[in-house]
């Protein structure tokens, strides 16, 4: 039995105790998710990577398609004379975007190859397409009859970040945004609130990642908006995630864009307007969620592959039996379905040391590791090794086919319960400025390299406060719980009124 | 019952006879399928041409699966010193490709946006990613045991062309580009035809669409490769359209891109690599292949759309259960599977004139329109429409729903068959260059829009030859046909001998 023999400290190094970044870099690298490319701040997502943002777009775009979205392709590029429209907006995007200005190469001076053919007007690579999008929504809408317009699109964008983060943060990254043309106001907050439920739940239940969904103070807002909505996740080291935003974007991008529109008594009315979106962040999120130290561990809803047998023996005369036993096993499991997706199973026959297989597999994350030795195959069963717990035992195999959705989904639910329970291990409710300084500032003895979580104060709602909690405490309000219940207090830094708490924390 | 009334001409003006370029956009315009968007020569696909594109790329996406390959992303951005190392490569993208200067916007001295933050050195965007995907193969490939590599990406990239054509030629499309790497010449050659293969099934059995499977001449290759085979389709106004190329590359890569390998012996080896791709073109293809003067129709393995029920009603008396009659229908419709895909099936209540609803459903290509009146409802039937032929009859709604499937393939089988025959009537074997000259000039006076076809010739296999025919006939070497019988002749131009007949045909 090739079992993981004598186990290492653990198989990323560093750990996350002793150096949490790096050990997320070492995650991403041992299990093949991504690296970073030779073009600066753009990564190479490979093909364990790629495979998990294809389980999300297929999974979030039947979440789409079921709440009476379609998906559309809109241009790469976006005139400059557009993004300065809206005032907000610009400020929010300038700053950092990929200029085209030229049409062609052409052999310089020094036969290098220079840029040649300038444009008339410099483009840039979208950062996000209200823009684009919205002009051509005011081509195509001219009666209420044209209203709603609901559509999605999926592509990559490009904000050039200084600091990049593979998933976290990249020059160029892949999402989807959905922009939503709507008669009124109260349709489009409908749409707002309806597309952050849809992030929630592809959160909480396909990437068993726990999410609070609030709105973003005045300061956080998406530039150009008029409320931002959001979920927020924890991270193991407990600082925040955000991991989706739905905008209502008021008559703001209509009004620049023009989206007129005749209503039914023959007036001319602005539209309103949403956007939403999600990015490969999510997997950023995904990993920092719920791997440990031995590498990444996949929620089985999204895993590119649930479970991978790898047979074992010691010469040729029993190889034939193991192989074909494993087969069929491969053959049983894969014909079941786990949540509408067909089960992925593969066998491992690769020549290599059984230890170097199986910590190939759980670094990868794989859910469920099965192996067949001469004793499994006499006895008719097989050795699991789930990779949440790390729990081992034999089991008749004429049991583990049987129970083999059910496994996924403990692996499943165990892995929601776990991050529910360490966001609320580390969430507290703060009511003075010096207990929150130590929270976020005094080390944690048991855990040196993180303090702090989520901290629920009081808030005064002024920019001031959070210009200091940021300068002070590298802290920012995460957003305003959309469930937080009324409950009159003293803001945290200042002690003036505040209607309700916030969640304060540090962030990615 | 509200048939279409009088039947105009046609329900797309002009028709094909009058202006076929013309009624290719007015089909595009009339089924909402794209529009050129703001931004020179890039597109706007809209909903109903997008989902064509979805089912392109989940059925292709199988397809490469099942081939063994796998997805993964890599950069938007390619450095100007990769994409000069491979000499051949450049010459061919060098002169239109959008060009990326600067990382910001400022404001200029008159307050306008300018482009600030010049970049160090200039970055393209991809016009195809042979350059990027090599660097970083490059670092992936040690050994022999890392082969092959067999990875396709789907992703967007530019062109910038000056005449810019909807789904046919535009400067941002989107594709997939298969990129592998192999280590013998022979299995690069084995894939390069084992995805040509994927590309002719996939032409003929899902697009309804057939192809020659050919081999580009050496003026016709793709910049850098050492062989391109394709697939070439004959479009209504005979014209020819290369619908997918699949790049045998050589070593050339490897060596400007340094992917070597200790083969099996220890030795140093360069390895030898393929590159394939199929474009939204494919969609420009099937609108060509198979609309007709009333717009267009969507062979129903890859229609958005299977069927649209209407229901016809004078009162409110009837209504209720005129509706509840069709959305019954309509599950019991939805509940079947057309080739392992959901068949979609839509009820069209909207408060629109019966004509109108169903001009707008026969352009936009649904295969089957079926209509539901009171005499429908009473007597238990269902008026059919189909739309490849025209045919309308009643047929009770029992028999409606358990023939379905044979129906739509019906349908499918239909539009393939007329297209093969299109194809075999404009064909024509020819040897002497006053036939040729004939054949690509003369005007057709059944047709007067539209003459030649293919022409299968011989040819001496010179550039020069080559070069006559594309000035003199504007006619090219579409491809050498794989399955070309040898057959020594004399070139249709100098009369020099000629092992086989290549197709020559003026083309999109």
């Amino acid at each position: 039995m090739s079992q993981p023999g004598a186990k290492p400290k653990s198989a990323i190094t560093p750990t996350r105790a002793e150096d949490y970044p790096e050990w997320y870099l070492q995650v991403i690298r041992a299990a093949e998710l991504a690296e970073n490319s030779p073009v600066r701040g753009c990564m190479v997502i490979k093909p364990w990577g790629y495979a998990l943002w294809e389980n999300i777009q297929r999974d979030l775009d039947a979440l789409f398609k079921e709440t009476g979205h379609v998906n559309a392709y809109f241009p790469l590029f976006i005139p400059v004379s557009y993004i300065r429209k809206e005032a907000a907006h610009v400020d929010g995007f300038a700053k950092e975007c990929a200029v085209v200005t030229h049409s062609r190469l052409e052999a310089g001076p020094d036969g290098k190859l220079v840029p040649g053919g300038e444009l008339e007007e410099p483009l840039i690579v979208r950062p996000t397409s209200e823009t684009i999008i919205g002009e051509t929504y005011a081509k195509w809408v001219q009666s209420y009859r044209d209203l709603p317009i609901l559509i999605n699109q999926w592509a990559n964008v490009v904000r050039w970040e200084m600091r990049t983060r593979l998933f976290l943060r990249t020059a160029e990254f892949l999402w989807q945004e959905g922009h939503t043309v709507h008669a009124t106001e109260a349709e489009a907050v409908e749409e707002t609130h309806r597309m952050l439920e849809v992030y929630a739940d592809f959160a909480e239940n396909y990437m068993a990642m726990p999410v609070i969904k609030g709105r973003k103070t005045e300061g956080e807002r998406f530039p150009g908006a008029v409320d931002t909505l959001c979920i927020e996740s924890m991270m193991q080291d407990r600082k925040a995630l955000q991991a989706g935003t739905s905008h209502h974007l008021g008559q703001n991008f209509a009004k620049s864009c023009n989206i007129q529109f005749q209503d039914a008594l023959g007036v001319q009315q602005f539209a309103h307007t949403t956007s939403w979106g999600v990015s490969t962040r999510l997997i950023g999120g995904m990993i920092m969620t719920h791997s440990d130290d031995d590498g990444f561990v996949a929620p089985p809803r999204l895993a590119p592959q649930h479970v991978v047998i790898c047979p074992i023996y010691k010469d040729e005369v029993g190889k034939a039996d193991i192989l074909a036993y494993c087969q069929s096993l491969q053959k049983e499991l894969s014909a079941q379905r786990f949540h509408d997706r067909k089960v992925v199973v593969t066998v491992d026959n690769r020549d290599i040391r059984g230890g170097d297989k199986a910590w190939g597999w759980i670094k990868k994350g794989v859910p469920l590791r099965v192996e067949v030795g001469p004793r499994d195959f006499a006895a008719g069963s097989v050795f699991v090794a789930r990779r949440d717990t790390g729990e081992k035992a034999g089991v008749p195999r004429v049991e583990f086919v049987a129970t083999l959705v059910q496994r996924l989904q403990a692996i499943q639910d165990n892995l929601l319960a776990r991050a529910k329970a360490h966001r609320a291990a580390n969430t507290r409710v703060i009511d003075t400025w010096d207990e929150l300084k130590a929270y976020f500032t005094a080390k944690n003895p048991e855990r040196p390299e993180v303090h702090g979580g989520f901290a629920l104060c009081h808030w005064n709602g002024s920019k001031e406060v959070e210009r200091r909690l940021k300068e002070e405490l590298k802290v920012t309000i995460r957003c305003i719980p959309l469930d937080a219940k009324d409950e009159p207090g003293k803001c945290v830094v200042t002690s003036e009124p505040s209607p309700r708490r916030v969640v304060m924390a540090k962030a990615y």
